[in-house]
């Protein structure tokens, strides 16, 4: 069984020219923001191997078909949509989220401008659909539906996500849901497209997409946790990120959503404008935390990790594409918290 | 043999159950602006019946089954698939363009701001795949097929119509491109795409996409004629609407590309800011009709036109649904010129 970093190492490198051959297929201009969205070229053209993300998806897509005794080849195209699908959604988010930089370079919107961000992630997530039903595979209409539909959710995860910074109150089970869409539905896409295309039976099929949904709800989870908490050194992003811009996070709602002085005072703090100073904040993740934001989190995490794995071992699949596919998902979830 | 305006009414009225039904999937916000769009409900959720186009690309994806033999109803996962990508394309257009208004209505981008186009637009393109790969025909897999390519091609378009604005300037054959995917793609592909459901052979399939394509620039050039010297009382836009915008239209790609002093004239007006008056718009109109541009573009869509219709007779057809087709391309491209 190699580690799970060896894995996602090998499935880039496997799905790299077929990813390429791709996006070659795009008009001058998209094909150019593509590229470098992708990390193959400065924004100047020359060729480069800037860091393009882990790709998680495709490393998951490719396991799932050897999961189900197939050759991942036979999940080749279905690695390579939803990673495109992934990058559509990140363009058009780095663009209605205003983000400047991705991965220390600057975001194709900021480059090129709104119009060019619109159009090369509409292209992307067209191609998507091209790349699977191109494929010649008798199971790439099953594959594309699953892919339509899960973009479906995707964009459902987004919308809320918008939603909820005009509203003042999120519930938990909101909150839940836009994760699930956000995060979960296109990683459960991931871990059941590579069986799909190998046309393995749908009880296999629901628990890989039920594996991939919860460990995507488990790395939300974790992540919001570490928006709060996290330490700057190891998540690379501000301490308190995810308070300065006041986001109702995951532990956020929980918190807000007990009763008593604790998420009164916090849905007071939440829709107070200004610009926190760092005991302020301070003060507010200790309010979450008091308010057993972070312990909520952290065990739902658990929960669902568990419930993912107990999914992956309630089927019959192979043994060493089922480690794999366990040691992918615990890498994604475990990070230092 | 019903004539194309009622034609046109019969497929909106047959289409609108099931694109209805589509949109009821989408999430509540998608949901609903997709609706104020399609004229069904006003900004604030009131039922309406507002105007929602001429639905040309339903009427032609409904007749090109009948052309084959088949029923329309085979069609219809493929007329509501072409007229939901049409309408993200209008959405993400409206609001790159910066348009306010159609149809008289605030746009989408206008009313519910940026980030509800650019998500409402994705939300049907992905919708278009869905819709046609859930028929559960077994042509689903084709039609999905085409439809991602026609994407592609429409979204290349789109991409130079708006290099075309930072560029001095562009050849009649960058233009003809630029047309042939901002117009003719999808109306191409809405031509083929009943066929394709239908099961016919590739060669009517090709003919009726030929159809497609030569009406789309067909439609374009006198859409471009119109643009410079149409008569406002009957396109219901200003007089000289694409001069005023100095647009790089087909008939004065025409005219930039002569050898003589009039090209030369016209290309430095078109490079030369400032707001033009009714008297300089008028010489330009004349300048551009006097190195050709205007005859050329209305013996090229007249040529254009035979094109189509020869690929039409030139395959075998149901002859009433042939008949209606060509009715509905002339509705298309006939106006007063």
């Amino acid at each position: 069984m190699s580690t799970a970093p060896a894995c996602l190492s090998h499935s880039r490198v496997a799905i790299t020219p077929a990813l390429r051959a791709a996006v070659d297929r795009l008009d001058h201009r998209s094909r150019h923001q593509a590229a470098y969205h992708f990390g193959w070229i400065t924004a100047g053209g020359a060729p480069t191997s800037a860091d393009a993300g882990k790709a998680v998806r495709p490393a998951l897509a490719l396991l799932s078909a050897e999961a189900v005794g197939a050759s991942p080849e036979v999940a080749l195209p279905g690695a390579v949509a939803v990673e495109l699908v992934h990058n559509f959604s990140l363009i058009h988010d780095d663009l209605m989220d205003g983000d400047e930089e991705r991965r220390h370079r600057r975001t194709v919107w900021k480059l090129w401008g709104a119009s060019s961000a619109i159009l090369t992630g509409d292209a992307l997530l067209a191609l998507a659909q091209e790349v699977l039903l191109d494929s010649g595979l008798p199971t790439a209409a099953p594959a594309a539906r699953l892919l339509a539909r899960t973009t479906r959710h995707l964009i459902r995860g987004q919308v809320q996500d918008l939603s909820f910074e005009q509203r003042s109150h999120v519930t938990v089970e909101d909150c839940v849901d836009m994760a699930a869409g956000k995060t979960g539905a296109l990683l459960s896409a991931s871990a059941a497209i590579g069986a799909v295309l190998a046309g393995a039976p749908e009880a296999t099929v629901d628990a890989l997409a039920l594996y991939g949904d919860q460990v995507g709800l488990s790395f939300q989870l974790v992540d919001d946790v570490l928006g709060i908490w996290g330490d700057p050194a190891v998540t690379g992003k501000p301490v308190h990120s995810d308070l300065r811009s006041r986001k109702k996070s995951l532990p956020v709602s929980h918190a807000l959503n007990q009763d008593g002085p604790l998420s009164v005072e916090l849905a007071t703090w939440l829709t107070t404008p200004g610009e926190p100073d760092e005991e302020e904040l301070r003060r507010v993740a200790d309010l979450i935390a008091g308010a057993g934001g972070r312990d909520w989190a952290l065990a739902e995490a658990a929960r669902r990790m568990a419930q993912a794995e107990d999914a992956l071992r309630g089927v019959e699949l192979d043994a060493g594409a089922r480690d794999e596919l366990l040691a992918l998902g615990r890498f994604v979830v475990d990070r230092e918290v």
